[in-house]
C-alpha cells in the first residue's frame, strides 16, 4: 500500500493506493467527523461488485450508506443525472455534514464530485476510482463535470475530495480496451513528468500489461504523484495544468469527429502523443521523439488502428475546441520530461504533422 | 459615492454604492482583463429599465454584452433556467475569459451566481443589485443557489463576484412592500451589528422611508460593511456568518407554511426577530428587546399584521429546516450589538415566544 498526499494548499489529501482496499474499507477510509449519512453514487455493474465492501466499511465506521445508481459511462454525466442526483438527495434529507463517495470510472466521479460541490454549497466527497484512468488521473486533482448537449464538461467545479481509494484489484475487472485507455494516461506522464516510469516502461512493459499489482501499486503511485505535484500548485487550471493536456489537442479532436466514433479516450490520446511528437520534431523541439513514442505505446497495446480522419476535419475539430480560443495551443516536448506550451501553432505545422502520421490531406 | 472593501482573504473585491452607477456604467465597472463577451442575466422587467445603460458601459470598455432573460422573482431559481442559461451560454461558445452580470434582485443575482460558478467550472461575475434586499444582503458576500422542488437553496455555490455595483437610483422604481421588506434586513443589521446604525434609525426613521438617496448611500453601505466583516472571516459559512441568520429561524418556518404565503422575506424576517426579541427575554438574556425591535421595525412600516400560524405548525416547520438538525439554534441578541448562537432551544420557550408575539398555541 502507498499513500499519495495532494498538497493543495490549506487542504491536504491522500491518495491511498494498494490492493483489497475496498474489502477493507473499514480501516481505509479518511476521517469524516460529524458526517451521519454517506450517498454512494455509482453505475449498476461496479455497484453490484463493489458496493457491499464499501458499504460494510462505511457501516462500521458508524455512516448510513445509501446507494444512488446513474447509467454506465458518458451518459450518466447529463444535467439529467445530475438533477435526480440532487433530487434524491434532497428526498432522503441529505444534510450538510453527509458525504458522497463516488465509486466508479471517471464519468462517475466527475458526476459525483460535481453533485458534491454544489448540493447545500459543497458536501465532502470520497473518490474511489475503479478503473485505471480514474485512478491515475480523473479521480485526482478535484475536478468535477458534466456535460451539455453542446459539449462535454462545460458545467463543472473544482472540488477536491477528503481522500481517494484506488484499490488496484478493481483493474482485474476491466476489459482490455479500458484497460489500454488507461494505460495512455500512463504513458503521457512517463513521457512528460517521469523519466524514471518511462525508463521502467522502457525496460519490461510486460508486468504492467499483464495488470501485476505490485508493479501497478508502483505505476499509479508515481502517476499519482505526478499530477499532485502540479495540481498542488495550479488548482484551479491556470497555468501548470495545462502540461497535463500532452496529446490531448489532436486527442479531443479526434473524439469530436463522428469518423473516429467507437475509439476510446486512449486510443484518442495515443495518437495526439504521436502527432505531438511529430509536431515537436517539425518544429525542431526534439529529435527521435516520434519512434520512440510509437514503441512505448504500442509495447502497451496501443498500436493506433484504422484510418485516421481527414487532416481538414481534424483541423477544424481543433479550433472548434473552447479551451484554445486565442489560437491553436499545443504541449510539446522539448524531449522527454520536458513539456512546454506553445501557442498559436501554424496550421501548415499541425497539417504536416497530422498527414506525417496517416492523416489524408 | 462610497466603496467597501470585501476583504475576502486572497480575492478581496469592491461594492460601490452610490446613485448614477449604472447610467454611468462605463465609469464604474471594474477591471476585466481579457473578457470578451459579457452575458448579463435579469428578468424582463428590469432588463427593460437598466440593460441599455449597462450594456453602454460594458461596450464602452470593449466587451460586447448580451442579454438572457429569466423569469421575475423566485421562479427564476429553478433548474430549468439554471439549465436554460448554460446552454444559451455554451450555444452562443462563451469562453472562461468572459464574465456574467447578474443585474436584479436576489433571485436573479442567486442564479446569475450559480451560473458563473459553474459553466466551464467558473466565470467572473459582476453583481448589479436593483432592490433593497439585494444590495444590503443577497449580493454581498458570494453565496449563489438555486431551489429544488424539495427545498429551497439546496442546490449552489460560493463564487464570490468580481465586484458589487449598487446603485441607490433603483430603489426607486420598487414598490412598497419589496422596499419594506428590505428595511427587514437592514433592521437585522442594525440590531445584531451596528449600533450607530440603530441609533440613527431610531433618531429619525423618516429619509429612510422616504428613500432619501443621501441617507440611504450611508444606510447601504453600513449594511455593506457590517456583512463584509462577518463574511471575510467565514466565508464558507461554517461559524460566524450564523450571525447573519438573526430572525431567519422563525422567519424561515414562516415562509415555509402555506398558511403565510404571499408575504414577503422581510415580513416573515421581522417577526422573526420579534420573536427573537422575545425569546431573548424570556431566557434572561436581554430586557425590553421586544418593544424596543417592534418600534423599530414600526417605524420602518414593518408592523405585523394578520393572524400569525398555529404555533404547533411553526415548530414543526422549524425543525424542518436543515441547517438546524442537531437541535432548534437561534441566534439571539444578549442586547443591542451583542449577538450569540445559541443551540437547542427548548420547544417550550420556542412556544412560549411565539404565544407572546400572537400565535395561537
Amino acid at each position: 500500500m502507498v499513500r499519495v498526499t495532494v498538497a493543495i494548499p490549506g487542504r491536504p489529501y491522500d491518495v491511498t493506493i494498494g490492493s483489497g482496499l475496498l474489502e477493507g474499507s473499514a480501516d481505509h477510509l479518511p476521517e469524516l467527523p460529524g458526517a451521519g449519512g454517506a450517498f454512494v453514487i455509482s453505475d449498476r455493474d461496479i455497484a453490484e461488485r463493489w458496493f457491499e465492501p464499501v458499504a460494510a466499511g462505511l457501516t462500521a465506521r458508524g455512516l448510513a450508506p445509501v446507494l444512488l445508481t446513474v447509467p454506465a459511462g458518458e451518459e450518466a454525466k447529463s444535467l439529467q443525472s445530475y438533477e435526480a442526483l440532487l433530487r434524491q438527495l434532497a428526498g432522503r434529507e441529505a444534510h450538510r455534514s453527509d458525504v458522497v463517495v463516488g465509486l466508479g470510472g471517471g464519468a462517475v466521479g466527475d458526476l459525483a464530485g460535481f453533485v458534491a460541490a454544489t448540493y447545500m454549497r459543497g458536501l465532502r466527497v470520497v473518490q474511489v476510482p475503479t478503473t485505471l484512468t480514474a485512478q491515475v488521473d480523473a479521480a485526482i486533482g478535484g475536478k468535477s463535470a458534466i456535460n451539455l448537449p453542446e459539449g462535454k464538461n462545460l458545467v463543472g467545479a473544482f472540488h477536491q475530495p477528503e481522500a481517494v481509494l484506488a484499490d488496484l484489484d478493481t483493474l482485474a475487472t476491466l476489459d482490455d480496451r479500458a484497460y489500454r485507455s488507461g494505460l495512455a494516461e500512463v504513458a503521457k506522464v512517463a513521457l512528460t513528468l517521469d523519466e524514471d516510469l518511462l525508463a521502467m516502461l522502457e525496460d519490461d512493459p510486460s508486468p504492467v500489461v499483464a495488470r501485476d499489482t505490485a508493479v501497478m501499486e508502483t505505476v499509479v503511485a508515481r502517476c499519482v504523484a505526478a499530477k499532485a505535484n502540479v495540481v498542488a500548485v495550479d488548482e484551479r487550471d491556470t497555468g501548470d495544468r495545462l502540461i497535463l493536456n500532452y496529446g490531448h489537442t489532436v486527442g479531443h479532436a479526434l473524439e469530436r469527429l463522428d469518423s473516429f466514433a467507437g475509439r476510446t479516450h486512449g486510443e484518442a490520446v495515443a495518437i495526439g502523443m504521436i502527432a505531438a511528437a511529430r509536431l515537436a520534431e517539425i518544429r525542431g523541439l526534439a529529435a527521435d521523439l516520434t519512434s520512440r513514442t510509437e514503441r512505448l505505446l504500442a509495447s502497451l497495446g496501443l498500436t493506433p488502428d484504422g484510418a485516421l480522419p481527414p487532416t481538414d476535419d481534424v483541423l477544424d475539430a481543433i479550433r472548434l475546441d473552447k479551451k484554445y480560443r486565442a489560437g491553436v495551443r499545443f504541449v510539446l516536448l522539448e524531449g522527454v520530461g520536458r513539456p512546454i506550451v506553445v501557442d498559436d501553432v501554424p496550421d501548415e505545422e499541425v497539417r504536416s504533422a497530422l498527414e506525417q502520421i496517416g492523416a489524408t490531406g
